[in-house]
C-alpha cells in the first residue's frame, strides 16, 4: 500500500501514513492533539484543519461552508489521506475555566446526627498481640485473626495478598503493637465480616481523621469532596472538566468513541487522570497523602461509570438501551486505577436504567424527595436532562436526550460558561438592539447555555422570532439578515467581539435549542401523564446540576423549558450527585437508601412511549403549542 | 566512589562496578549466571571462579584449599572487588535431568466413588436468557444473576471486573445463549454462593472435560498433574527442577536469598517460571490451552508457598520459627501469576507450623494414616525431613533440619541423582575395593543420595569407618589416605572418572551425612517419646517424597537413618504431596479433611525440646550408640 507524508505546520518532521488514513489518525500519530467533541462523527466541526498543500478526500463537509472548503478547510475526523499533504492547525480556542469551585465554595453541613460508630463502615483500631514463642507458634495471620476476634468481636477478617506480604514485618516493627483500618458492611451484627484496608506498626491516635472521597463524574465536570470520615467534615471541594471532553461533548459521542479500537482504554485513562489530578490537589490542600484516603464513593450517569471501569457502554446507546451493570460490585482502588490507598473500597453507587444513572439515585436521595409528602419534580440539568417525579410514595423517572445544546454544542457560536461567554441578553423591543453581560467582562467570544436561554426568550418576546422559532425577516433591523442557513440574528458585530467576527444565532441553532427544551419539557409531561397527574399539581421543582444554578427561571419558563408555576416552587440544589455520594460515603444507611431508590424507581423509556413524539412536537414551539399551559408567558406576550 | 572494570572471559566487553561490589553482583550485572546453591553464604563452593588478573578481597575462603587460593580461585559470593579484575568462569557442570517423570509415569487411579456433582466445586452450565426489550431494560449483570437464581438456584453470584468488561458482548454474541464455569464452596446449601470463572457465548457440551491442576512445589522438584475435573482422570504428569535451585539448594539458603534486596521477587519469578513452563508442557501434551485450566491446588512446604506468593519467609528461619500464613485465603490465578484462566481459584493447601507445611498435611491425607487404626510413622524424605507419628486418633509432627546432604550438597563429590551419579556401592570386605553402579552407565562424576547411604553402610560394615565415622587410617588399602581434612576413602580413581579426578569421601562429608541421618532419627525418637510409645510399636512406616523411592531400606537401616524393623512394615508412597493436592482438587470433602489434619496435628518444635540434643548425639553413631535398637545391624556387624 502506498505511503504518504503528512506535514504539520507546528512540527519539524512529517509522519508517514498509508493511503486511507484519516487526518485525525495522522495527527494522533504525530502527537498533535486535535479536539473531537462530537467523537469523530463530523458533527461539531471542532477538528477543522487547513490543508495547505496536497489534497484529501472529504467524506463529510457538514459544518463547513463552500467558502471554507474552497479555502482548504477540512474536518480532520472525516478526511482521508490519499497523497502527501501539508496541514496547518488553526489555534484552538483555549478554554478558560469558570467552574463552580472557582467561586466561593459553599460550606457543606455535616448531617446533624452523624455518628461514625453507628453508620460508618470504616474504622481504625489499635491492637496489642501476644508475641509468638516456641510454645505458641501460631502463624502471624491466624494470630491477627484471633486477636481481632477476641478483642473486637470480628468473626471474619479478610485481606488481600499485598497485605499478607507485609504482615510479618509490620507486626514485628513495634513489638506486636499495630493499628489497623477496617471496612465492614456492618458493625452491628453478631457476625462482623471486616476487610483489612491498612495495617501500620505501632498505635495510632484513634480520633485522627480517616479520609474518604466522594466523587461525581459528570459528563462535563468531575467533582471531588475530600471528607474526614470521623467528623464527617468536608475538607476540600475540587472540580475539573472531565478529561474525556476532548473526545466527545455528550455521552453519545463518548460511547461512539469508546467503541472504536482502543477508544475504551483512552476514555478510561482520561477520566482516571482527571480524578487522580483532583485527588492530588485536594490532598495537597489538606496536607495529606492520597494513600491516606481509605474509601471512595462514586456517582455519575451510567455511561460515565461504565467508561471509568472500562466496561463497554455500546448497548446503552442502541435500542433497547441496556446498561451492562447498574449495581456494581464493591471494587478495590487498585483494580479501578484510582490513586488512593490501593486496598480502599470503591463504591460505585447504583443506577436505575439506561441513561438514568447513579447521579440520579444519589441526587434524589440528597434532594430529600424520596422522603417528602409533596409531589416533587426533580430535574438534573446537565449534558443530559434526567427527570424524576414523585414523593416518598412512588418515583417515576425518564431521560431526555436533550443533547448538549445548552452547553454550547450544536450552536454555531455556542460555548461553555467560561470567560468571554455571553451569559445574559436583553433585546430592546423597539430597536431590536441587544445588550448583554459577558463572563469576565471581556469582549464576547460566544454564547453559553444561560445566554442562549435568555437570548431565545428575548427574541421571542420582542418578536424577532415567532412561536415556531422562525426569524422575522421583515424586521426593521440590520441585525436580521440572510445567512448560509436562512435568516439569522446578529447579536454582536465583529468590531465588538473578541476575534473580530460577528456573533449570530441561526435558524439551525434555534432549531437545536427548541429540540433540547422540547425534549426536557416533553419528559415532564410524559412522567405526569404516566401517573395520571396534571403537571400543575407539582408542589416543588428541585433543580440539580451545576448548570441549573445559572438558569434564570423566568427566561426558562418563557421559552417553555420549565413548567409555568410560581417561582417559589423552584429550588436550586447545585450538585446533588456529589452530595448524594458524600452521604453514602458517611453513612451505610444512606447508601442503603440510595440502593433502595435505584431499585424502586420506575423507569419510563421515552422512545418506547407512543405519546412522547406528540408531546415533543407540541413543545417544539415557544413556549408551547398549548399556550394555556404557560399563563404567565401568555400574559407577557399579550403585554409586549 | 572509584569504579572498576570487571572482565569475564566468556564476554566480549567488561562491566563497570563501584568499589565493594561482590563478584556475584558483577556477574549478574554482566548477565553471567553463577550458581549459588547455598544462597550466597560461602558454604557450598559452587560459585567458585578464577581470578586471572587483578585481585579481590576474599571475605571467606571456606570450601577453598590453600592451593586453590594460590591458583587464584575465589568464591564469587564472598569476593569483594577493589580494583580492575579479569574473571574466568570454570565450566559449570551441566545438570542432566533424571526426574521421576522421565521414567514411566505411574497411572493414577481416580477415586472409585468420585462424583463431581457431589464433591467438585467447579461446574459448567448452559443458560438461555430472555433478551432485553424496551419493556424489560434490566441491566446485563442483573439479568444474568436472575437467570442463575431462577434456573440454577444460585443465590449469590459474584465476578471480577474483567468479566464485567466482556459481559455485554458475550451475552449478545450467540443470542443470549451462554455457557459459564462457576466455582462454589458448596452446591448443597440452600444458599449457593458461586463465583463466575468463565463465560462464553453459545452452549457448550456439558460433559466436555473441565481442567484443573494439582501442583506440588518441592524445594528440589516441582510436580504438576493436569486433571479433568469431570472424570477425575489425570491426563498429564510433569515435573521439573524448581528454578530457585540456582539461588539455594535448601530452604534456609532460599529464605536468606529471598531476604536480600530484590531476592524475594527473583525467587517468586523463578518458581513461577517453573510452574508456567510445566503448565505449558502439560497443556501441549493434552492439546488444550492453559486458559482452559480453571482451578489449581498447591501443596508444598511453608517456605515454598510463602516464596511463591511473595510473602517474606524470614521469620520461619529464626526462633521461634513463625510462618506468616498457614491457611492461605483463596487466591485468584491473575494475582498469583500462574498462567491459567486468570479468574481460576488458586487454593494453597494449609500447613501446620514452621517447616511442617502443606506438603505434610496433603501427604498425611493421601497416605491415609489419618484414617488408619495402625500406629503409623510417616516420613517425607526430601530436602527437609518432616515426620508424622500417629493414627486416626492423634497426630504429632516435627521437622528435622536434615539439610541437603542426601541430595548431594555439603558433600565434596555429592551430586543430584542425574546421569553420572554413583547410586549404589559395594565394598569388598577383604580388599576394600569398591564396585558401584552409575546412573546412565557412564563414567562417574559424583555420588548421589542413595549412593552415599550405600557407601556409608558398606564402609561401616567392612570396617573402613568405625561407628563414630572415623576412617581407619591403618587400613591396608591405598584407597585410604590423608586428605586436606584428615583421612579419606577414594571410591573412584581419576582414570575411571568422568573428569579425570579422584572421587573420594572425606571425614567432613561423613560428618555431614551423620548429622543428617541423626537429625531424622532423633526426630522419630522425640515423636515417640512425646506420646510415650516405643518406636518399635510402630506398625507401619510410610515413606513419601520422590527421593524416598530410591532408598535401599537395608542400607538405610544399617546406617541408622530408618528404624530397624521388618521390611514389610515399610511402604514407599512416592510423591504424597502432589497426590494430596490432586485429591483436594477433585473433592471439597478431601480438601476439608486436609484442613482438619493441618489444624489438629500437634507440632513439636525440636529446638525447644530439651531431649532432642541427647537424641541427636546418640544417633551420631553408626547406626546408633544404643546398638540394641538395631538388632539386625548388630547381627550383620557380628557376622562380618
Amino acid at each position: 500500500m502506498a505511503e504518504h507524508l503528512v506535514t504539520f505546520d507546528i512540527l519539524p518532521t512529517p509522519v508517514h501514513v498509508p493511503t486511507g488514513t484519516l487526518l485525525v489518525e495522522a495527527a494522533q500519530l504525530a502527537g498533535v492533539d486535535v479536539m473531537q467533541p462530537c467523537g469523530g462523527q463530523g458533527r461539531c466541526g471542532r477538528c477543522t484543519v487547513l490543508v495547505t498543500s496536497g489534497a484529501v478526500r472529504r467524506r463529510s463537509t457538514l459544518r463547513l461552508s463552500q467558502e471554507d472548503i474552497a479555502e482548504g478547510y477540512a474536518l480532520a475526523c472525516q478526511s482521508v489521506i490519499e497523497g502527501d499533504v501539508s496541514i496547518s492547525i488553526p489555534p484552538q480556542e483555549k478554554i478558560e475555566r469558570r467552574l463552580t469551585t472557582d467561586r466561593t465554595v459553599a460550606e457543606v453541613e455535616v448531617p446533624a446526627d452523624y455518628d461514625p460508630n453507628r453508620v460508618q463502615t470504616v474504622r481504625r483500631v489499635n491492637l496489642m498481640l501476644t508475641p509468638p514463642s516456641l510454645e505458641d507458634q501460631t502463624d502471624d495471620w491466624s494470630r491477627l485473626q484471633i486477636a481481632f476476634r477476641q478483642q473486637l468481636g470480628i468473626s471474619e477478617l479478610t485481606c488481600s495478598l499485598p497485605i499478607l506480604r507485609k504482615l510479618g514485618s509490620i507486626l514485628r516493627e513495634e513489638d506486636w503493637r499495630i493499628s489497623a483500618i477496617l471496612d465492614a458492611p456492618t458493625w452491628d451484627d453478631a457476625e462482623v465480616r471486616a476487610r483489612l484496608i491498612d495495617l501500620k506498626p505501632g498505635h495510632a491516635l484513634l480520633y485522627e481523621p480517616l479520609w474518604g472521597a466522594a466523587i461525581d463524574i459528570g459528563t462535563t465536570t468531575v467533582t471531588l469532596w475530600l471528607v474526614d470520615l470521623v467528623s464527617g467534615r468536608v475538607h476540600s471541594q475540587v472540580a475539573e472538566y472531565n478529561g474525556q471532553i476532548s473526545r466527545g461533548e455528550d455521552v453519545i459521542s463518548r460511547i461512539i468513541y469508546a467503541g472504536k479500537n482502543g477508544g475504551g482504554d483512552q476514555m478510561r485513562n482520561l477520566v482516571l487522570d482527571t480524578i487522580n489530578a483532583l485527588l492530588e490537589t485536594a490532598c495537597k490542600r489538606t496536607q495529606i497523602t492520597s494513600h491516606e484516603v481509605v474509601k471512595a464513593t462514586i456517582a455519575g450517569n451510567s455511561t460515565m461509570i461504565h467508561l471509568l471501569l472500562g466496561i463497554p457502554a455500546t448497548s446503552i446507546r442502541l435500542a433497547p438501551f441496556i446498561t451492562a451493570v447498574n449495581h456494581m460490585p464493591l471494587l478495590v482502588a487498585r483494580e479501578v486505577g484510582i490513586n488512593i490507598n490501593p486496598e480502599a473500597n470503591i463504591d460505585c453507587l447504583p443506577g436505575v436504567a439506561s441513561y438514568v444513572g447513579a447521579d440520579i439515585s444519589a441526587g434524589v436521595f440528597s434532594s430529600g424527595m424520596n422522603e417528602t409528602e409533596k409531589l416533587t419534580l426533580f430535574l438534573d440539568v446537565g449534558t443530559n436532562g434526567e427527570t424524576v417525579l414523585g414523593s416518598r410514595e412512588w418515583l417515576v423517572t425518564c431521560a431526555c436526550s436533550a443533547g448538549p445544546a445548552f452547553e454550547g454544542a450544536g450552536v454555531l457560536y455556542g460555548m461553555r460558561a467560561t470567560k468571554g461567554a455571553i451569559e445574559e441578553v436583553w433585546i430592546n423591543s423597539d430597536t431590536f438592539e441587544p445588550t448583554y453581560r459577558v463572563i469576565g467582562g471581556v469582549k464576547p467570544r460566544g454564547i453559553c447555555g444561560s445566554g442562549l436561554i435568555s437570548l431565545l426568550s428575548e427574541m421571542f418576546l420582542t418578536g424577532v422570532v415567532d412561536k415556531a422559532g422562525n426569524v422575522n425577516s421583515n424586521l426593521k433591523s440590520e441585525r436580521v439578515h440572510e445567512g448560509e442557513h436562512g435568516p439569522e440574528y446578529t447579536l454582536v458585530w465583529g468590531q465588538d467581539s473578541a476575534d473580530g467576527r460577528d456573533i449570530a444565532i441561526t435558524r439551525v441553532d434555534i432549531d437545536n435549542l427548541l429540540r433540547a427544551k422540547a425534549a426536557i419539557y416533553a419528559g415532564f409531561t410524559i412522567l405526569a401523564d404516566s401517573v395520571g397527574i396534571p403537571l400543575e399539581a407539582v408542589e416543588e421543582v428541585l433543580i440539580g446540576g451545576s448548570f441549573g444554578k445559572y438558569i434564570n427561571v423566568e427566561k426558562a419558563v418563557q421559552i417553555g423549558l420549565l413548567p409555568d408555576m410560581p417561582w417559589e416552587r423552584f429550588k436550586f440544589l447545585g450538585n446533588t450527585s456529589v452530595r448524594g455520594a458524600y452521604y453514602a460515603l458517611l453513612d451505610r444507611e444512606a447508601r442503603e437508601q440510595i440502593r433502595e431508590i435505584a431499585s424502586r424507581m420506575t423507569y419510563i423509556e421515552l422512545s418506547a412511549d407512543n405519546s412522547f413524539y406528540d408531546a415533543f412536537m407540541s413543545a417544539m414551539f415557544l413556549p408551547h403549542t398549548d399556550l394555556s399551559r404557560f399563563p404567565s408567558v401568555e400574559a407577557a406576550v399579550n403585554k409586549s
